[in-house]
């Protein structure tokens, strides 16, 4: 990730100006306010704003008048109790905005989350910036032979390298005839002041969808735990977990009592289905339980298998 | 209206609290943080908290780094750049909180908007306030004879002062059921030791619609001001449009330059059907228009001669 | 429930009529299609159209050109993948259409969930009819003592036949401020022929929350399901659950297989905290756990072994 | 657009398929359900389900038992009324579902509309078909001068003739490096049985903006009507204009009254602000208005102008 010195001063005066306000404050999550943390090659997450903090989710839920009184434990445990069971209402009553930057084809992933609000850079406004994802050699995985929509081992040696060139030359292939559609040179000039060039709204169809694009978005608490339960999960794709990786470490300055819990009954939890329980129970009381009887598809008894802890 | 002291004292101890922090911040609406505005006879709206500001639209209408270095007359002509082309996703960037107390028939109206979030008390949990919505006499109307959802006239003398002891003497008959259900006195000790009374959860079945209920509402700046077309709008029942009007105040301290917009392009402002065009074509080419002929019923025709000022 | 005869012969002229349709149509529910089907004292649940069935779930997930020639066992296959793993677009794809009577206060519960599209009977519109929900003998109960919003022993002898005479005598008591108000007999025609009577909108604010209303109500198959998780749950109002039950029957003729799936992948489903699930391990692996040191709350904890069959 | 012989054969199969319904069915929608309707070079758009007509939005309107004997004249004036005064939950009570082929870019636009329901086929699971996007010579603009996001002049001559051959070219050879990463032929057999290849979910990003992807889509009539207000604007890009033109269409053959009163009061209307309706006042009544000094900006003035039919 390499913003320019224009974009770092920027960052740089808004985080030199600081207001009063009798709003509830996350002293933790000011301290990273405005800054880009860093995501896969070129990418960031930036935290533009938030509203509320653990105290105003409690404090929305019991409708009241002022913060009260209590303690951070009684805090917790009512975020713990609301969290356990699905309140999600008083959740809602927080909100992040973030600018993030990131690949076209990560973020046509991330926008079937509708719950969100997004302004993305336009390419029929403005061109785009010569900046592709390529995966770093540790993330060119093969196809999974058992998942159709999986990942298989890691590819290596001269594969890796062919692979990795085909990309990159790709990328450049793409945007050099983006720049010859638009008529425009490096610097952004025409290159054949006699030509016009295709219109951008047209010529953006030649970029490939690992060219990063840019928005701000906006979500509440409950949403934003819904998206990082799907995107934190090991079966998402790692570039969007990455992200979600970024995203779960904000939770955790922003809102620390509610990281907590949601870790505890959502992202650590497991679901056990009605079937599922019974096994469970059956095991529990030391009966032996046949697989292929216990109404649990092969799949599913080698994952609550694993999720037990038993061979 | 009226707060009690410990309320009064909760709302004091926010307000005496200050904090410093990097985000957007507004003044003029930190001046009424927390403060009951008061609405109808016992209501109230209170901002409890907001996010953005006008260059916040406009800085997330750009996805820009910072807040850059234009001037006020470049962000309001911005700001009426899009919402006159019904651009929404900048305006869904800001957000309001806020705790409103209402009576619960208009609660039912104001709830079938659903882009907002909402934490009401729970009548189910608490014993609710004996609190009712009594019109004030210039608002007690007859039914419309023209207009089957309105008002007509206003009701006076004998006739009005036995409505408004009608409204007074059921609502404190349907209290002192509730009570006698719950098995509560005043005080909410219990009325007969030897009793339980009714769960909460139906005990309020004896209440009225005119019982007052509150909540903490939040909603982005977009699907506010769509909130405050439908609800400040003569066509909307009086007792919500109080409610809208306190909003107008609320959104012109928060965002005037996105205020000044929308009372332009939308509060004030006027559509003109295909066939109205047509007709305001024809006047002002001097042609005379037969209304019957102009394909507008004659309400419509109506409302657009007086829309355009003519008798 | 009672409808009056022109609200059964509308009903029955619905039924009498059959036209030909390409559109994916499921014989079950035909069956039963305009019927209403009685919930409570006076309420109903009546389907008035759908959209879909379980192989247009199953259409949707693949985005396929036709219907294929799949069996129902693969096509059971796939839902029950797709509910297990949280995919809930393809569900998203069904969509049903009900007309309902209810309580306002159940009304006031219902709305709650926000992803469906409602029209309800306007009171500033209408005169509502003359119906209240009063519980049967079995679900008059007291408050719980040991939960804030629950029910306990259920009411007997005297002090349940006295409240239940409260209930009925200030609805009726209500009712009839309501049409003194209106300037209305039980015929709809004037009591005062001088007097114009309050406005409707103004003159409901006397009725009670027990008083039925009436609304259209369409939501999709996932959002369906998410209401029925939560509203058929037992810790939801047994009023809202007697209509949640009504609405599973509704389901399990509508997508049979959709159903199953939600039983037990849902409904039947318990979901084990993290802290939980290390609980589990540890009494499989023969260990003995102390409840104290598990992490868990009391509260969890005697839930946990519920669940798990446990003394 | 080109369907195979099997796609055609399931078409042709779902449309020989007839059976009974008691629901609202329309013969002019049935007539076209699941037919592709041809948009750009290869896009399409299907029917693949409906809910509700013209009469449904009334019934729900109303509330009603039946259908009721109205008459069709009454079920306009209604229809009419509603779209006057903006009321949008009747029309949201019909619904419709499409199966739509697009290229991605035109997708990525099209899904900014979150109100709607949206299944697509993933490239994580399966390879895309070798199928882009080329403009027609007609369609093959220049950049606008003097509007950042828009098209100037057609393009023509030598200059079309290359940009078209780039076009091509590069989609081509794009196309070969996906291949060439998947490590599969035309056939989709392995070019180098010796080699994995890439996860299809990384191979993808080499893939341009104007390859074609499809889904299906559901939406429900008033977000429908929403969707095609925007997107058939002149100043929507004309690629998903095509699309909207395509989906009016639909919507006259799906609810023909809801579609008249669409074009007159939404999609041929035009809005004044408070400022251009006293400039029209003033007109009317005879004054000479100096546009400078009217309020209204050049732009704003001139399209004022326009609309009004005035030179």
């Amino acid at each position: 990730m390499s913003l320019t010195a224009d974009q770092n001063a920027e960052i740089a005066a808004l985080r030199a100006q600081t207001i009063a306000t009798h709003r509830a404050t996350v002293p933790a999550l000011e301290e990273i306010l405005f800054e880009a943390l860093p995501v896969l090659d070129h990418g960031f997450v930036r935290v533009i704003d938030y509203m509320g903090d653990d105290a105003a989710v409690v404090q929305a839920a019991r409708v009241s008048y002022g913060r009260g009184t209590r303690k951070v434990s009684e805090d917790a445990g009512l975020i713990r109790y609301l969290m356990r069971h699905w309140h999600s209402t008083p959740f809602e009553m927080a909100e992040i905005k973030l600018h993030v930057k990131l690949p076209i084809f990560i973020a046509r992933q991330w926008i079937r989350h509708r719950t969100a609000n997004v302004n993305e850079t336009s390419a029929r406004y403005s061109i785009l910036d010569k900046e592709f994802y390529i995966p770093d050699a540790d993330h060119l995985a093969a196809q999974s032979d058992t998942n159709r929509q999986g990942r298989g081992a890691v590819l290596e040696g001269a594969e890796a390298a062919r692979i990795l060139e085909l990309l990159r030359t790709e990328a450049l292939h793409s945007y050099q005839t983006y720049e010859d559609l638009l008529n425009v040179d490096e610097d952004g000039n025409p290159r054949d002041p006699g030509s016009d060039g295709l219109a951008r709204e047209l010529a953006r169809m030649a970029l490939p969808l690992n060219i990063y694009t840019q928005w701000y978005w906006k979500i509440d608490l409950h949403n934003f735990m819904h998206f990082l339960r799907l995107r934190a999960d090991p079966h998402a794709q790692y570039e969007i977990r990455a992200y979600a990786e970024c995203l779960l470490e904000v939770l955790r300055r922003w809102v620390p009592l509610t990281h907590a819990a949601f870790l505890d009954y959502r992202l650590g939890a497991v679901q056990l289905s009605a079937t599922a329980l019974t096994v469970v129970r059956q095991l529990l009381a030391g009966e032996s339980v046949n697989p292929d009887a216990s109404g649990l598809s092969k799949r599913e008894w080698r994952e609550l298998m694993d999720q037990l802890g038993r061979p």
